[in-house]
């Protein structure tokens, strides 16, 4: 199965387009996971038995898991080969980009010692920068397109450079495998990159914690979206009932 | 000090604007290293033993390190631990961003756990995708502008990106903390970059190995930069003299 499939898989199994994004703040975790031997990965067990009937996907962000040095990525390994035993595929968010040789050590270290199921990218150094990701066929990458923080402003949408990004990678995917990371509170572009990549699955970031009209943007969207939340849910005090509602808010929206 | 005396201190020491790359290939490491305890620490250990008179700062890539798991992120600290037992900085090339905390959880690694003294980060996201990183004023952080693959053609110089780049990084430097990555094969344009920031540091990769044409490039871009090289140096057969002989070609083009 390529990553698409798995996401439809994923789908169907628990009527689903939402995405649980494992942003691990060891601050925040109880003093029972704090005693536990792997704290970090003992924080993403709970939050992954309690809510993966609810999701099509996770997210873990590899920025949180470096922070934590060796222990922190070790803790990454084994919470992947959690989701995978539950046959849930696994969104790892890095936003690399570098050129050619460097590119493709950036590839192999998500894509096999991670063994994650997709990734996100930066588009800012072109093609080439990509392109190792891209030769992964059975994985997905999420091409940065237009975020939801404020810095969007700055570069991304000046002179539509977000549109410019949408229609190469929508060029870029002859293996059936890109897609585009759009921000939930750019509801109003959306539309916009829907018409320039209307096959590309969206990752949209931005509902919960980062505010974003939910609504809106997944009408103007589609379907073929992967919605993500982070600490909306796993800083809730009961993630399960806060993963059924969004989802279900989710699904009202179409 | 900050990164920008440090970096001056160097020069003055070494004469030498020269930055050396440390991207490690295992599959080009010596017998002898292959049979010590940490491979890769040995190699980086071999270069910085034959070139610490003849540089201005190290540039190890995060992607080689990653890439070879636990270990190899041990022996980065050790490698960076070395190169400041030589009163030499270290420039960790990560090209990170992302939003607000995952961006400080980034910055964090860099810059407290690694003890990296600068570092690269992609614009992409805008300004507060690298704020967390400009608090850090006694650090140097360069942005991505123009690099030297065929990519820079997609969105880097379509709309002058590039250059919109430079005037906002040039107006972010409050804490004089900034620099630019400016490829050295793209000569013709660093002048334009140059008049844009003048003050600020330029990091310019792809002498050597990437090719380049290093007197056009230097004599446009000024005195304010640090050269790197890597892979033209590191797996040469003698780094040494392939070092010196880059620092001098460098220092007669002024």
């Amino acid at each position: 199965m390529n990553f698409r499939e798995q996401i439809k898989s994923a789908f169907l199994k628990n009527n689903s387009l939402l995405c649980v994004g494992l942003d691990v703040d060891l601050s925040k975790l109880s003093d029972a996971q704090l005693k536990e031997q792997d704290p970090i990965f003992a924080f993403n067990r709970d939050i992954i038995n309690a809510t993966k009937d609810l999701v099509c996907a996770y997210k873990p962000n590899m920025a949180f898991y470096e922070m934590a040095g060796p222990s922190g990525l070790n803790a990454l390994e084994k919470t992947i080969k959690l989701i995978h035993s539950f046959g849930l595929p696994v969104i790892l968010d890095a936003k690399r980009g570098d050129i050619g040789n460097t590119s493709s050590a950036y590839a192999k270290t998500v894509f096999d010692i991670f063994n994650a199921d997709a990734t996100t990218v930066s588009p800012y150094m072109g093609k080439d920068s990509i392109e190792p990701f891209l030769r992964y066929k059975n994985k997905g990458i999420f091409v940065l397109c237009l975020t939801s923080n404020p810095g969007a402003q700055d570069f991304e949408m000046p002179n539509d450079l977000y549109k410019q990004v949408a229609r190469k990678v929508n060029e870029w995917d002859e293996n059936n495998n890109c897609g585009l990371v759009v921000g939930a509170t750019q509801a109003s572009f959306i539309k916009e990159i829907r018409e320039i990549a209307p096959n590309l699955p969206f990752l949209i970031p931005g509902i919960g914690a980062q505010g974003g009209e939910t609504k809106a943007t997944l009408r103007a969207a589609g379907k073929n979206c992967i919605i993500n939340a982070s600490r909306s849910i796993i800083y809730s005090s009961d993630p399960k009932a806060q993963a059924k509602q969004l989802r279900d808010e989710i699904n009202a929206c179409y």
